[in-house]
């Protein structure tokens, strides 16, 4: 009997190689992570600009996608499946500047990249722009806790993945 | 030693006696509930206008409390804590009619009433109204599963306490 | 002739009296507003706590009806039926503490107060508190725009409500 | 005078051929449109898997990338920038059918395709898969209208685009 590969991959990345936006890797071995987002809809309000807590949503996409091309993800966390104690990252501080309004249809760069590791924790710096111009900067600390609420030590692959030396 | 019972209760909703809506009773025994909400910023879109999915958050608002007057409520479901199985609704069908438009900083009534009771589903006639003018209207099914994914017949007291005679 | 006041307010308000929060002044003539959120569905996501740019969308209602119960809103504002130019509230600078993690059903507390008033700005400090329990502060920077994007000064009249002296 | 063109296109587009999905032309000339979307934190609740919402959502986001594909978008249609009058679509009426739940962090596909052209309306089916597996379903009618609310007549290159023969 063979086994037959699936002619798809299980979870569509192959097809739309950009979905989780892409990893800079720069000459002294630092990542940052970038991903495009398109202005819907949903992200506007009745200004005719892009509602505030739009920004809060692509940043922490922009924050999910980069760990998920550094080798982790919030299911695997959560499960425990990284053979650690299930986990899940939180947000703990957050401050955002905005600089410049954005609007419907427009395509904004998020560029995230770490700018401190500590135990548990993870504060990255953020900035959202449109053709270099830019329009929205954040820095967020996050915190790595436990299903129990007790904040963990980030494993060490992810500490090396995130750039620590 | 002494042990005083708090001045406000847990969860503060004596203080805000209209928060959950308000449940109304016709001669019949048929239970309707209605819940204000108001429109803001984050529910309008760039063409000024409340933005469709909206409508959506609106109606779910107005089951969980309508669920809630009754008695039961979401974490109480999926604990298990009403003696069954941990279990949730969640939304099997729904159709959407949008008649009139709805503006930022307006009130609108959510109303919604049972329309027909199954072993494991609710179907539910929402509609949503702005002083007394018809803005939006749904029709909702939902189906209560346990949560590894199985339909369960909803509990006797709940389907009595939605009129089910 | 005799004219008639209509039986119900045009925008329900007079229904559920407390649906824009409360006005609460101190003997120095303070303000601050206390508006209560449920927390819905919509509000959590998979970690099965409150998402966290919920939390921003909560301080964002507080603002608008702590600017309602001083007797403008963001309608007549972007309309210039103040008597004033064409204008908007537009955030420039927040930052959000997240202290405990809140949950589904639970009732939650946003009280704002005026922290400063420049001449285009105001400063507002906003606290989310769970049965007095901090959840959640934040410090937001506010700006009033003109619908091309010049910051104008906030009239008198809201400068006094705010309570400038 | 020389005119130059710009380095870099207005929008990033050519940095990211894939935002927008794809267009898919059959034999027969008919076209639909693919879409992926991730699920991210913000798609989810408390039950932890997508909230109902969300679902509503991406079709919006499959139905605007379809149209920008087609050659046109919402800012053009509301500044009347197509040479027409200053008009946006408007959902009239949706019916969304929910067969498997969907999770975090999984990539599904938001499929699009035009059943019916009126003069000034559009039904839509739209379909979201996980690897070829049915997730949700909908029937979707927009109708173009107005900044003012009056329905007009799609124009004859829109309705040409997506396939009116």
């Amino acid at each position: 009997m063979t086994k037959t590969t699936p002619s798809a991959p299980v979870d569509g990345a192959a097809d739309w190689p950009d979905l989780a936006g892409r990893l800079i890797v720069d000459d002294a071995g630092g990542k940052r992570h970038q991903l495009p987002v398109r202005v819907y809809f949903e992200d506007t309000d009745f200004s005719t600009l892009v509602y505030h807590a739009s920004y809060v949503r692509w940043c922490e996409r922009g924050r999910s996608d980069f760990l998920r091309l550094l080798g982790s993800d919030h299911r695997r966390l959560i499960d425990g499946s990284d053979g650690g104690e299930r986990s899940a990252f939180v947000v703990r501080r957050m401050t955002f500047d905005f600089y410049r309004p954005a609007r419907i249809d427009e395509i904004l760069l998020v560029e995230t990249s770490v700018k401190e590791i500590g135990g548990a924790s993870l504060t990255l710096t953020q900035q959202i722009t449109r053709d270099g111009q830019r329009i929205c900067e954040a820095d967020v600390i996050v915190v790595l806790i436990t299903v129990s609420g007790k904040p963990i030590r980030i494993a060490e692959e992810i500490r090396r993945a995130f750039g620590a030396s």
